[in-house]
């Protein structure tokens, strides 16, 4: 289509060229033609986004024609006499059904398939009990029992919408009742064969919800499950990437506005990502609950455990947002001061880095990792050390630089006099890896009880042997940290 | 009800306790009791908590009653004969109309009337034109045709909907599209009164659009964009009042453990709500573009400026919970260096939440305000202090403190020996300060240029006199400073 579409303003641009310069009515011609021209081109710009919005994903495609199968399958009811006169003009519902429940993700079409039976379900019970109710009252009241019902039924399925509980699971079903409630209440004082029309509607309704589940669920399902524990595992490697490539294009260059380099400020910008996801994060998970087990995901896989994870996430995410703006300030440390910090900042941050890389790969796994508890160690010992080159900042300068007498002495001259405003970038900076450290960790537990809870499998290598290494003192020190962090 | 409930728990419990140490007969009773009364007690709480959610916005309880005299008003159509006899059954399209569309903000009401009324005419349109056509083809191919358009137009708008700018405006509408194309090319083979059928129904769907709009704009309207308005506006006093509160208890506690205190805290989190309430913003500026003028906002006002004003509100929020994850830190900075910073940060962070409250209030009055260049003017001068403070670091030890000069030379070879560690935490703080008041004025410039798009009133003192202070070489900071932060 968007191959036809250029071939179609090539033909009418060659036309404008061969118009230009004639009589007043070629000009007025020619500028309608300009119009229509810039008209295809939006259009053709227009079509050429959305294709490659469906490239980029060809489950969009696949998600539309199920939807033209599953209503196209669902219009046979009308198409085939047999099956017309079984449920009649009443199969307009189960059209409409198809249309309104079929969403992208499987979850989203239970979930609503469920709600619009219950929603259904219910209503049709309650508005036939007014509608009995009603009756026995007498034709003088009837109306006015069937209005203040409707009225207040109405109300409080719509104030029911406001509680965040309802609003997250039950919104659609609520809708639906409010629907079903007034169809029926309101057809109840019309339409004589009530029971018979009520019966129809729940089976066509039965039949498009059917229809739906069969083909969401076998051809190329979507599950808002994967879809979460994809995105989340996803973050934590752009988290990483983001924490590394800042650092370390830091120490590399000595001028900060070598950041601007587009291929690494891509990778760098991976966090903001992370900070931006929480609404996805939030629908997936609500939908993910109504999924059957699928992939290695049981029924109750703990769905919201990736909400905290996400949130411990967005806390580092922050940390490192500050880090950036940091690197970007005025205040530029000089490079000598950052050649020193160097070595051992990078070190911090690569071993932050394999942590979190090493938790998203636990968490793709679904096994528990042997090498977290190294990694951690690693990076407590890394960020230790970090802290001792701090305390002994007099000693800063690189005395594997100073080759005599005279230039240690200069040094040591230096050394005090170094203006706070010198180093107060990299102190800066220190003080946020290791805060970023802390912040870590918090994900760390957060992945640990996902672990726990969704049962992952125990890592090949043996446990013991890593569990000994870490010493007492240092898991008091987590301990110190952890409590801190949460408060 | 919540009153009425407790008094059946009460009384329950009452039997509970007579029954105690009785029959077996009588065990199994009090356990069916204790039962129930869980029940009640769960279902007490529940309406309770759903009361409180009615009494904390009580527009929420108003717009259940609007839902509810809108859909009373319409079913009078089906009630009172002679409105009855003249759109017949089809009045149940009014219903319906109502119920889908009547939704809480008047930019959705709006939106969803225009999308569902411009979706069924576009459709409708759409329809009887391959009906037509299917019709001229014959009796064999006539629903070959039907099928085949059905599956592809169908597939195109589930596709239409994956597209960014009509998902945000038009999702509703493509949706109806749909629903209206596949019912009408459905029954189209079926029902042969067609033009009448979808006459009628186009006008029960305006007659409930015009009774949704007329209730949902003329009793207590709410409109998304004085929502947003109220939103942003107040998200900046939370954010100023953050800043202050965790700065100003740093200082005045020596122990940060003393954080813990319940009142103060909810104050320092009121950050964590402007990280969270991106998805509101977008949904609200989305909705906003839909309303008409309504109080101080005209048609075309600049919503999509609000959704830039809270973006570089997040930004000042995550420096700020890296501030705050700093002040809890385990690297106490000793109180001699606290006190030598306390005033002067004091300033910086009292400025500049000033500064921040004044764009509130220049926000909710709409006017230019003759205060915020003067604001600036003393941030800027309390961070160049600040800076000034931290380049001057060898003196920082009060001289106000030393009598004599034992004392002083003490501090001169304290001042020498003071490690790194302790004064990380004091040079992080002034760190991210710095950071903050250049994040800050990114705010500053996007409420500037949303004074500018929605013609803010100019301020009543005299601009100029204020401006000529500013001198050139403090304009230049600014904008280097700036230019860093865009970056």
């Amino acid at each position: 289509m968007a191959h036809n579409n250029k071939g179609v303003v090539k033909r009418v641009e060659w036309r404008i060229n061969v118009g230009d310069g004639s009589s007043n009515q070629r000009v007025g011609h020619s500028c309608m033609w300009t119009m229509i021209v810039g008209l295809a081109l939006k259009l053709y710009l227009f079509m050429k986004k959305a294709w490659d919005i469906g490239l980029n994903d060809p489950r969009k495609f696949i998600h539309c024609l199920k939807v033209g199968i599953a209503l196209t399958c669902v219009s046979l009811f009308y198409y085939l006499k047999p099956l017309y006169d079984g449920v009649g003009g009443n199969a307009m519902w189960a059209v409409m059904t198809v249309i309104v429940v079929f969403e992208n993700t499987a979850g989203a079409t239970i979930s609503k398939t469920i709600n619009r039976i219950g929603g259904t379900s219910l209503a049709g019970f309650l508005a036939f009990g007014v509608n009995w109710v009603a009756r026995r009252a007498g034709n003088e009241f009837e109306p006015l029992i069937a209005g203040v019902s409707l009225f207040l039924l109405a109300s409080a399925a719509t104030f029911s919408r406001f509680i965040p509980t309802i609003k997250a699971r039950f919104d659609y079903g609520a809708l639906i009742f409010i629907l079903t409630f007034s169809l029926i209440s309101i057809s109840g004082y019309r339409v004589d064969e009530l029971m018979n029309m009520a019966r129809q509607r729940i089976f066509t309704i039965i039949i498009g919800t059917c229809m739906c589940i069969i083909v969401s669920l076998t051809i190329c399902p979507i599950w808002a499950g994967q879809e979460l524990h994809v995105l989340v595992t996803g973050n934590l490697d752009k988290l990483a990437n983001s924490l590394q490539g800042c650092v370390t294009q830091y120490f590399s260059h000595s001028e900060a506005s070598a950041v601007s380099d587009e291929e690494c400020n891509k990778k760098l910008l991976g966090y903001k990502c992370v900070l931006s996801s929480k609404a996805t994060e939030d629908v997936m998970a609500n939908l993910a609950r109504w999924e059957p087990a699928h992939g290695c995901f049981n029924f109750r896989h703990p769905w919201k455990q990736y909400l905290k994870i996400a949130a411990t996430m967005r806390n580092c995410a922050s940390c490192i947002d500050a880090l950036i703006g940091c690197i970007n300030s005025e205040n530029k440390a000089p490079d000598q001061i950052k050649k020193n910090m160097r070595s051992i900042s990078l070190r911090v941050v690569t071993n932050c880095s394999s942590l979190i890389r090493e938790l998203a790969i636990t968490m793709r796994n679904m096994t528990k990792s042997s090498k977290v508890d190294i990694l951690i160690m690693e990076m407590n010992n890394a960020t230790q050390e970090l802290s001792d080159l701090l305390k002994s900042y007099p000693n800063l300068i690189d005395p594997s630089e100073s080759h005599n007498a005279q230039d240690t002495q200069k040094e040591v001259a230096a050394k005090i006099e170094i203006p706070v405003m010198e180093i107060i970038q990299v102190v800066t900076l220190a003080s946020l890896l290791i805060e970023i450290v802390a912040r870590v960790k918090c994900i760390v537990k957060a992945v640990e009880e996902l672990s726990d809870l969704a049962k992952f499998k125990a890592a090949k290598s043996k446990q013991h042997a890593v569990e000994n290494k870490i010493s007492p003192d240092q898991e008091k020190d987590e301990e110190a940290i952890n409590k801190n962090q949460i408060v």
